[in-house]
């Protein structure tokens, strides 16, 4: 009845009831599976989901289910196989496939390369569109997301792309020549997944072909694909900033000890270094006790303010918005902002400093030293993640470790400074 | 030379350019862009960018410009337009799209009926497929993203959907309703958009077909206007887990005042309250100075890992993942990954409060209150993102204050409670 139940699923929600359970229970369902939905949801379930079902099943299922991939969905998953299964299922494969399959596992996961498919339909320019028709009536169907199809010469170089509705509206004795589209959108196998990804968002692509350095026509990628890689590039962002991996609620509790640890170790040890600089004040705080309790808001308010400077630049980054050219037009815009927002929540900062401390030097130094905080707030903000975009790093994951660093430590550092200076 | 420069450029790409452009610069690009490509820019940008746009356009250009548009897209615009602009228009359209005029302007943005089109290609079942070909040859194009045309009777029922792999492959002389598919997802316009982007993603569609509570084809929803849904959300997500909203780099500096001042002022008052809460112990911290410095890293570390456990709920709630049905579940998975790696991390901080203040007690008093406060951060990040999603808020913006504010007040409440319990 489950498996009845299970079956009549789309293979699509099948992995998502496969992620969403907890291991036993997730091989357990998995093994009602019919073997037919077996490749599908293996190709449709996270890295860490496909582990686990994986070792549910036996040799033979396993290359039953290979052997029915196409050679990009196998190169996907030929890092999660054993070895000697992916050996023995090239040996099954054509010449083309291989061929193919050689080419797919070249490329990095994120490039296009990794998401390109090799399900394209190939025509000649000098035929009419009645013998194009007459060939697609020859397949059983066209490659998913068809909405183009592809003019190559006998070299295979891409001459022009002919869209199902230039197919469609125009009259069959017109040759393809005549209507094919030549100021097509073309990717090259190393181009970043981020990079088609926006390309497709911008120009509201379906699919693009890929060509290689002298204009072959080696593959496509499609928006199914691109959809994904959206997805996770977000995703991935999100986690990142939280000092996280890949990782799922219902993850083992081994993972999330491995992904969540480090991130956490390294900031305590950039709190134990603020702790320590502020320690460095024992004096002026045993003096002054209430600085104690002022010194965290001032930490803390510099912090959430870079923080929504270093939103904003990491996704302007993303989108390819941030140049060298406007760094310093961005920074002066920061701290403008900054100060002015600053200027407002310092007063406030300074009426509370008045009311739990009856001082009002304790509220000029607390104004002063929350400006200041933010300010160093609103240049690393803006400095931190282009500098590692520059080198290639992740912009998300490191920036807000040093953010957190350098705020707490300098507004510890400035205020301290400050009240040390002025008020002992 | 420029404006020729301008001009040779895909529309989005002059939207990206005028987007990335101060205001000025903007409204003098702008001006050069030749009225032909005034609609698709102004239907690009975004909304901030849009309403400086209109600033620099004579009432007539835009009446030029919005008479080109479709009735969705000019459902999409009016609320930026002059009413009077509006009227004027819609007295130049057909009774059909002034009736869907009116439609689309009735959903509200995020719903499908927001982001729907009319653009859709309608046959009969009883025809044969040659039919739909010489139909289809009467039009000048399809309309983009057209993968599937629809099916439908003489009350405009949708009977199922022929998707042009399906009349391509086939004998001209099969008829549609041998070959259409009944299994299609269709919508519903009151879904919400992001339902919708779930399901485009899921099952890699390229258009769904919207019907009406009686099964009536009203209307179509394309993977262009899905994959601008997934990235404003996954962009709304980001800004509004920093407490802003849309906003660019580029924005002029009023509205970035606005924008962040109101969650700068939160965040203040919050860290005022915890800072009042830590100061009821002022006698505790001046006898014990070392103290003040340590009970930062307590209520740092709290909110960091707290900021894990909120961003994979977050991330679930938002794939639908999260039920009321898995909440023990998660708070237990939780608990117990925050406890391993708790007790990692205090056995680091002890060392450290050891190594600053030579006192076993206040060693182990730290490792105590951080332990719990990581547990507090563990039971915010699980409970206050799922309670604000119940209660239709959004579970990001409001949530990381409140992580926040429990992090730090019951952070000092607990290492500085401790402290006057054990060590005083
Ligand atoms: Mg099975
Ligand atoms: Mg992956
Ligand atoms: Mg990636
Ligand atoms: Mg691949
Ligand atoms: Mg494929
Ligand atoms: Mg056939
Ligand atoms: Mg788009
Ligand atoms: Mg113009
Ligand atoms: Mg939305
Ligand atoms: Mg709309
Ligand atoms: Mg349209
Ligand atoms: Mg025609
Ligand atoms: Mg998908």
């Amino acid at each position: 009845e489950l498996q009845g139940f299970v079956n009549s699923l789309h293979p699509a929600d099948i992995a998502f009831i496969l992620e969403s359970l907890p291991k036993t229970e997730r091989q357990m369902i998995w093994r009602l599976v019919s073997a037919a939905f077996d490749a599908d949801v293996l190709l449709e379930v996270s890295d860490w989901v496909r582990e686990s079902l994986l070792e549910a099943m036996n040799r033979q299922d396993i290359m039953a289910a290979t052997s029915e991939m196409d050679a990009d969905e196998l190169a996907d998953l030929a890092p999660d196989l054993p070895p000697d299964i992916v050996t023995e299922v090239q040996k099954g494969l054509t010449v083309e496939e291989r061929a193919r399959l050689i080419e797919a596992m070249g490329y990095p996961d994120d490039s296009v390369g990794g998401i390109m498919d090799f399900e394209m339909v190939r025509v000649r320019e000098d035929v009419s569109l009645e013998v194009v028709h007459r060939y697609l009536r020859r397949l059983p169907e066209l490659p998913d997301h068809t909405d183009q199809i592809f003019v190559v010469d006998r070299q295979d170089k891409l001459l022009g792309t002919l869209s199902l509705s230039a197919l469609l509206v125009n009259e069959p004795e017109i040759e393809v020549r005549d209507v094919m589209g030549t100021d097509y959108l073309s990717l090259s196998p190393l181009d970043t997944d981020s990079d088609a990804a926006n390309a497709f968002e911008r120009y509201d692509l379906i699919s693009a072909p890929v060509v290689d350095g002298i204009g072959r026509l080696i593959g496509r990628v499609t928006i199914g694909e691109v959809v994904d890689v959206i997805r996770e590039d977000s995703d991935e962002q999100a986690l990142s900033r939280a000092g996280m991996q890949e990782e799922d609620i219902f993850a083992p509790v081994a993972m999330a000890l491995r992904n969540r640890a480090p991130w956490l170790m390294l900031n305590l040890c950039t709190a134990s270094i603020a702790s320590f600089v502020a320690s460095r004040f024992e004096d002026t705080v045993s003096t002054i006790v209430m600085l104690a309790f002022l010194m965290s808001i001032v930490a803390g308010i510099g912090g959430n303010s870079g923080n929504q400077t270093m939103t904003l630049i990491i996704r302007a980054l993303a989108v390819g918005r941030v140049t060298g050219q406007n760094l310093w037009a961005l920074i002066k815009r920061e701290l403008l902002v900054t100060f002015l927002v600053g200027l407002m929540g310092s007063i406030v900062a300074a009426g509370f400093s008045w009311g739990i401390s009856r001082s009002l030097p304790i509220a000029l130094v607390m104004m002063a030293a929350m400006i200041a905080n933010m300010l160093v707030g609103a240049c690393v903000g803006v400095l931190v993640p282009m500098t590692r975009a520059r080198f290639g790093k992740d912009p998300a994951l490191g920036s807000s470790v040093l953010l957190t660093f350098a705020t707490d430590s300098l507004g510890f550092l400035i205020f301290l400074g400050l009240a040390t200076i002025f008020l002992i």
